[in-house]
């Protein structure tokens, strides 16, 4: 009895949006985290997986329901944690799984329960975010439906899940030693890109209509098998796509078949049709696809590079028309990537993506305007990326306990700076390159509307300009619109806003030598990460801190900062 | 002031030997433990090393001495620990560093400072004591010289170290996961043996005198260059040598020369006097050599495999008598290792190790006799080395916290068995090889003299029984006796002992099919692993724990158990 008063108490404590008679939803998982053998693209390495599985398992939830992760960490040495990409973890920023930021790793043998509402329906994943943990294998899909008596707002017979992904041969312990010598070793091009954790690596599916590759053997590895996707002729089906890339842009296209995009990040967009859309890590949308082609046919789905010339060759699956057998070679080959520096051809996707009637447009204007310039840097003969030329180091002790505290030690004694100086040449490699180190905590006001404008640059090379998809934790925000060149913050920039219809998202891309302009209310206490989901570029120091009405964070379960210099100070006696 | 005051009693709590005047003797090290890429047999992998360097520093005190080792860990998501192996840490059982048993592992970023006193004259060393570091490289020299004014009880005009191990190409993540894996992957025989961090790989610094063999190209790889030991003719050495190998039981010969023993596991021996000799993982010795061969040679140093099938080539090294050029390639060939089955030659070594005169003798009788049988089991698929059944799994909390505490989740309902049936077998496969898992902890008493007699089997294949060199830490034990068959316990058996002039030591092997008689006193209030100093054996479950006297365990530090249940008892206001 009191046991079930205290779980009433927590729910209404996360956001006081249900009721006790609700508690009945709540979703109750065992994992455990464990290195395996596995053979994703059929080349056998060590990942890591959940019970087993790699991807782990898919968690499938209504809005409104609570999700518990017993998580044990099987690992040997190592910590762990998970993100709920894209859950805002309102009430229980403890529960954002970023090691350093939000909780304290997990340790081996340790066990720690994740706990938290999945609010909104929409097509979420998971992933380790701790070092390059996700690079290793630690994903899986999160879906949640429309509560009980809910609808969406569009209408399909069938649902296919695509968890995207790319795969290295090399393990993430050589590439972020590599990342971090000097001189640093770049990790590369994948060797493989994965749907649904299986690929092929040095051979194609689809060898016959691609003279010069080998084809794929069936073989009896269950791991690399090729992806089928049953499908029945003349229906809609709902296709959940989300990107958990380290390093690829993605590229997606059915033979054929159109794709109506309704969904991104877990907000309904205004539907529009593509015939291939582009997905950068961090992404995930739904999209339709109608089963209205030759039916005596199969067809394929290919997944290629873009941003970055590409090395890896697409990957490939199967949209299977039954009753033909699953492995029915399509009678047209594959549908072509478009250029990998085909720019104008993604803008032209990423700027389509409008909310759809009835999501909340954004306040008129902002308290606060925070302008972040990316930049490529060295330090001391290593390679990093910084904002506003910092790059961010993560603490020993997580920020959300530490701040909790007071902890004076928590913050560096300068705060990072909201601009960076008008005068810098983003269409040029750093006049000087040096750059240096720092926690990159911006401290937010309760319930202010914050602006970001993310800045692109020049990397540390003449005319290379990167792909950078930043993902926001614990809050969507509206994508107020893309510019060229240098944001100038004038009545022309003003102008390219979107202040109407812009996008919910959490995540969103800058593009080479441009800017993009972000808006979102700080309504949700707590330490969110902001970084560029791209893995190595992260390791590498490209993301900031938002710390959020710290005073108005509820009590941090002692379990989740139970480390470092927070586990010294409640040892001490002070108290969450 | 108060700062010194603080130091000198810290001093005297950690055993009252020292005065406040000899604070000064304190040695300040700060470490950094990091991955880096590197070549120890020019093969490159990424390595655990510290300060940047492989080997880690040699440490260098004289008896009496205070250590003090700032260690940051600056690997990304791994734990780390390091044991000061020889060490007895008397009075500073939390500075053992041992993971989960008597501290937790330093997380990425933290600093723990280790701080204990090195008593006893002798040729020591370190590494990694979680998971397999050690196998990673994490390790070092650590040689303690007599106090002032006091004289080693041999002469000798220079001195060489030499600390051996072994070496894999694969990844100690893989290889842990392959040993976890139903079935299980063995880790196979080491690639390369190494002789202060150098070795060659896949080809002979002495391919002149072996035909088929590649000659190493001398290159300008500073890590995998040659081991040359430079000597002036007719002078006496000390040779120092340890063995931190992962599997590997060594064989060390000098062309031409005798070796004179004088030291083991930091306790002096009656001298003798051989031409090749024994080193199992986790040995230490001294040895003299003198100079006295033709001097205008060189002479091969050769390191081989014992005890198993060796499938890796002998590490060499130049003894270079001066002023020969150093890579003046010997006129003999390089000694031979003996036979790796010739187990009488190996017995015949080790039996003539006897305590230098003056070494106090061991109680004439023990107040307990711990009987440990060495078996190789399967449980649920997997394979695990058993001791009397049970497979060692340590827990996430460290003992030394949670037995300190009196946490009642600390330990098993089920005490280990003191001894196992005499019914069983041991010249044959487990009858049933089920086994199970556990804490193996044994409780002893303070001050009682503890016998523990270690017998080893048939592993699970017919006719093999493996060599396996058991490691005690908090404490030296004299090494009694070995016996061929089981231990009965029988007059015949009493008969084997020595109990005139056994050896002091902290290591001790038990050969194929033998057993192996140990005496020590418990005198020494901690938490005390005792295992196979084979890292495979040991992540197998080869060992068991002595908890000693817990409640005569000084004020344990904070920061050495902040992890599990023990922080969150402190966190809630229990006390150490």
């Amino acid at each position: 009895m009191r046991a079930l008063f205290a779980w009433c108490a927590l729910l209404l404590a996360c956001g006081g949006l249900l009721h006790c008679a609700e508690a009945a939803k709540a979703r109750h998982l065992k994992w455990e985290v464990g290195h395996m053998f596995w053979s994703p693209d059929c080349e056998e390495k060590v990942l890591i997986g959940i019970n087993g599985q790699f991807p782990g398992p898919t968690i499938r939830a209504k809005a409104g329901d609570t999700i518990v992760v017993e998580l044990k960490n099987g690992l040997h040495t190592e910590g762990v944690v998970i993100h709920w990409h894209g859950v805002r973890q309102i009430g229980t920023p403890w529960a954002d799984g970023t090691a350093a930021i939000s909780q304290c790793a997990i340790n081996p043998e340790e066990t720690f329960t994740y706990r938290f509402v999945v609010d909104k329906p929409g097509t979420y994943f998971y992933h380790g975010h701790y070092g390059m943990q996700r690079a290793a294998g630690l994903y899986g899909s999160l879906i949640v439906d429309v509560a009980d008596g809910e609808e969406e707002p569009f209408k399909y017979d069938g649902e296919l899940n695509l968890l995207l992904s790319d795969w290295y041969h090399d393990s993430i312990y050589n590439q972020m030693v590599g990342l971090s010598s000097s001189p640093m070793r770049w990790i590369g091009e994948p060797q493989s890109l994965l749907i649904n954790g299986r690929g092929q690596f040095n051979c194609s599916l689809a060898a016959a209509h691609t003279p010069g590759t080998k084809q794929c053997t069936a073989g009896g590895n269950r791991h690399c098998a090729p992806v089928i996707l049953p499908v029945q002729p003349n229906k809609t089906y709902r296709l959940r796509i989300a990107s958990t890339t380290s390093l690829a842009s993605l590229n997606l296209a059915i033979g054929n078949h159109k794709l109506t995009v309704v969904e991104a990040d877990g907000n309904y967009v205004e539907p529009f049709v593509v015939d291939d859309m582009d997905i950068y890590s961090g992404d995930s949308y739904s999209v339709l696809l109608t089963t209205d082609q030759d039916p005596s046919s199969n067809y394929w789905v290919s997944i290629g590079v873009r941003g970055r010339a590409p090395k890896t060759a697409p990957a490939l699956a199967l949209l299977n028309y039954r009753p033909n057998r699953g492995f029915k070679l399509p009678a047209i080959a594959p549908p072509v990537t478009p250029a990998w520096n085909d720019t104008a051809h993604s803008k032209a996707f990423t700027t389509q993506i409008k909310a759809r009637a009835g999501t909340p447009p954004p306040p008129a204007t902002s308290d606060r305007r925070i302008e972040l310039l990316n930049t490529q840097n060295k330090l001391d003969g290593h390679i990093k990326w910084s904002i506003n030329n910092v790059s961010l180091v993560l603490p020993a002790t997580p920020y959300l306990g530490s701040l909790k505290l007071g902890l004076k030690t928590a913050l560096a004694a300068a705060r990072p700076a909201d601009t960076f100086g008008r005068a810098y040449d983003v269409t040029r490699p750093p006049h000087n390159p040096n750059t240096t180190t720092g926690d990159n905590v911006y401290v937010l006001r309760h319930n202010t509307t914050v602006d970001v404008v993310l800045q692109n640059a020049n990397a540390l090379q003449h005319n290379v300009s990167e792909v950078h998809p930043w993902h926001l934790h614990g809050h969507d925000f509206w994508v107020l619109g893309y510019g060229e060149g240098a944001y100038r913050g004038d009545a022309a920039d003003a102008a390219r806003l979107n202040l109407a219809n812009p996008p919910l998202r959490n995540t969103a891309v800058i593009f080479p030598y441009g800017w993009t302009a972000l808006r979102f209310v700080a309504d949700n206490p707590g330490v969110w990460a902001f970084h560029c989901h791209i893995e190595p570029h992260l390791h590498m120091g490209m993301g900031v801190i938002f710390a959020e009405a710290i005073d108005r964070v509820g009590k941090v379960p002692k379990e989740a900062v139970s480390c470092g210099a927070t586990a010294t100070a409640l040892m001490n006696g002070d108290h969450l």
